[in-house]
């Protein structure tokens, strides 16, 4: 077998058996395909398409070709959530504290932020002393004794996925379904959730423009998770405008922390319970309204964020930490509307206004300034007057270019035909949208 | 921009403009492209394929990647050919002297084989002490004093081609028309011939399967060179059998030295005179029936072997040569036919036989057994009889998997059709099928 046939027979928009693919992933990983192999495979996958099958069997080698923490034998059901990644989306800071006070264990690899905005990791290392490179050992250690553990993956696992990432990140291969569904999928399948919740972006914010490109991604990597024996869920949900108020690391930690004390409820917060209620009454074998019921009431009487506490102190933080509010940059410059009218937001050029800030990457390397932040003061839709005070920017280095494009973030116009938040849900027994 | 930018809009469909394609070949050129990026960007295109027009703007640009030697001052007319490459093709050798004698400057750039049997450059090797690496100025001198030289290019010319190339090679970005046609057109538009003649190939031996698609890169080529200002025909000519009856390199000479003495008469020699009457009418500006009687009374006269024996010295090696015959491996193997029928050959089959036997090379770099050979008994097409001699492998290293490749190049079937010899011809006053 040799890697050049395999390209050449995607190339010719064959289906590729599981033994190629087997061999292709295995060249990528061990570094007998070349950065150029890998382009031209990912070029011709992503303008000839794969089938469904070809995607499984590409999840599963890649799965292989790097280490797996087997499923522990500890009693319980493990649950996982991997969001596609939006703007102002700190789901997992509210989702894993809430589930794990629920009793379901919540074993959660994240990853750092690529695009803009900080990441789950950059998050949790705005609480002093936070680790986020947990062993494999620490990592289960801790699921076991308090229900929840918050961590990177080890660059042992999926070696193959890393390697085929970064070729695509500069050839403008990023955007294929079946590439991005073996990417997610290898990491959800490497570690040992037995159910998987995926929150499935589209819009301006995300990775999928319509709602019909991401339906099409959450079906795929439901039958890929489905096929490698983990309950699989999907939600396909609207990231037109950021989800929550707060950008940036620390900013977003305290929207989170707010809405874990119960002192705030927004889209964030909806989208948020609504995760943990499907995984809950997954994981738990319950009703969805006695999951809801459970879910409202471990953030109302506190145990939420006690365990959110818990799971800071046992990652090397101080569970206190948790009642507090972070720091924000003292350099302020507000944002005020020039005239009446409803108010169209732009997530991707918040984001993005947020990364010039200092506040998320460039590029992978750089540095985050956790303090930077945009604080919105009217969502997406809101009537607006001249005037209004429409965000806040907390900086520190030269924020002209920010200023610049947090600016151009926020249009005055016509009344917004707004899309849903939940667009569709992919359940175990059969779909429905926002069912409660 | 940014090349990323480019790949992506190749990746849609779209057109890329001059300015982005100029862009892009520069990086190629000054490492501003990765490797990955640069076949990223060939499988797009030959995926989503290119416009006439990008197609032009890419070897233009090409060209450009590098150094050219300027148009000599001197009076004449400057011609040049390039065949897309078969097995038993000499016909370069046959060309250049007899143009030459004719008083058509052939100012030839030529290159190693690179599949399966050597190329033009190895066989001016068989000539004891000939030199391929000629200066620009050496190469041009030759020229304005004999009228002909056959040279490799120097690495500064296309550079951007050469380094394209090298990716395509691993990455099965080939066979695109468009990035052979730029490939192929950028190497002739950056020497200084006035008048160019494609030898574009189909069949089993060739690049191009189909005469259709051997055409339309043909009509691509034209289109190309005529753009860039120059004279430029095309033959669509078949190679499913090998062209000439000899395969190695001191094989393909001495058949060479025979057709120039007039001591042979075959496919080889037809088309050679062929392409010398095609290209001495357009460049000496006289009617094809008196560029076909000048081009038969030349070799006739001994006056174009004479040429080449002056080629030979001027780059090194004894004009007397070309009187004798070069030598070949001692051992021998005779293949003889099975059965009574008609002769079914495959030039492929015969070319990977004769580079497993050491006459060719299987990657770059590999050397060649100049006297390892195969000379054909009988021609494709043939009615032979059980115990005929098929063909004679001439051998100096264990030759057993080159003796089983070259049986399974003979097949005793039924009559064949046979292709025409020369399927179209792309001429300066329209087209037309082997005219004479």
């Amino acid at each position: 077998m040799r890697v050049y046939d395999i390209i050449d027979k995607k190339k010719k928009g064959e289906a590729l058996g599981e033994d190629e693919i087997a061999y292709f992933i295995a060249r990528v990983a061990d570094g007998g395909a070349t950065d150029s192999q890998i382009a031209a495979f990912c070029m011709a996958a992503l303008l000839n398409g794969m089938t469904d099958e070809e995607c499984f069997f590409m999840t599963d080698a890649m799965v292989r070709s790097g280490e797996c923490a087997p499923r522990p034998a500890g009693a319980g059901v493990y649950a996982d959530k991997h969001s596609t990644g939006g703007v102002s989306d700190s789901t997992t800071l509210i989702l894993v504290p809430v589930l794990a006070a629920l009793g379901v264990k919540c074993a959660k690899y994240s990853g750092r932020g690529l695009a803009h905005t900080g990441g789950t990791l950059d998050k949790m290392e705005s609480f002093a002393g936070v680790r986020v490179d947990l062993t494999p050992e620490e990592f289960e250690a801790q699921v076991e004794k308090i229900g929840a553990a918050i961590s990177g993956q080890t660059a042992s696992v999926v070696p193959a996925d890393k390697r085929m990432y970064a070729v695509r990140d500069v050839t403008a291969t990023v955007d294929s379904i079946p590439l991005i569904a073996s990417s997610v999928m290898s990491k959800k399948l490497a570690s040992f959730a037995d159910v998987i919740l995926l929150d499935v972006k589209y819009g301006d914010g995300a990775f999928m423009k319509t709602p019909e490109d991401a339906e099409k991604l959450a079906r795929l990597m439901v039958s890929v998770g489905r096929r490698a024996g983990r309950r699989t869920l999907a939600a396909i949900t609207c990231m037109d405008a950021p989800l929550g108020d707060n950008i940036g690391c620390n900013a977003e930690v305290n929207e989170a922390l707010a809405i874990l004390r119960g002192e705030k409820r927004n889209d964030l917060a909806d989208l948020s319970f609504f995760h943990c209620t499907k995984l809950a009454c997954a994981a738990l074998g319950i009703a969805e309204e006695e999951a809801r019921r459970r879910v409202e009431a471990c953030v109302r009487s506190g145990a939420a964020l006690e365990k959110f506490g818990q799971i800071i102190a046992a990652q090397g933080g101080n569970a206190e930490d948790v009642y507090k509010s972070l720091p924000l940059a003292k350099n302020s410059f507000v944002i005020k509307a020039a005239s009446d009218g409803y108010l169209h937001l732009s997530a991707l050029a918040l984001g993005k206004a947020c990364a010039a800030l200092g506040g998320g990457r460039t590029k992978e390397g750089d540095s985050v300034d956790h303090t930077v932040g945009i604080l919105l003061g009217k969502r997406e839709g809101a009537y607006v007057k001249k005037g209004d005070v429409l965000a806040e920017l907390r900086y520190a280095r030269a924020p002209e270019e920010g200023i610049a494009l947090a600016q151009n973030a926020f249009r005055i116009g016509d009344k917004i035909e707004k899309h849903p938040l939940i667009y569709a849900f992919v359940g175990e027994k059969g779909d429905n949208v926002c069912s409660d």
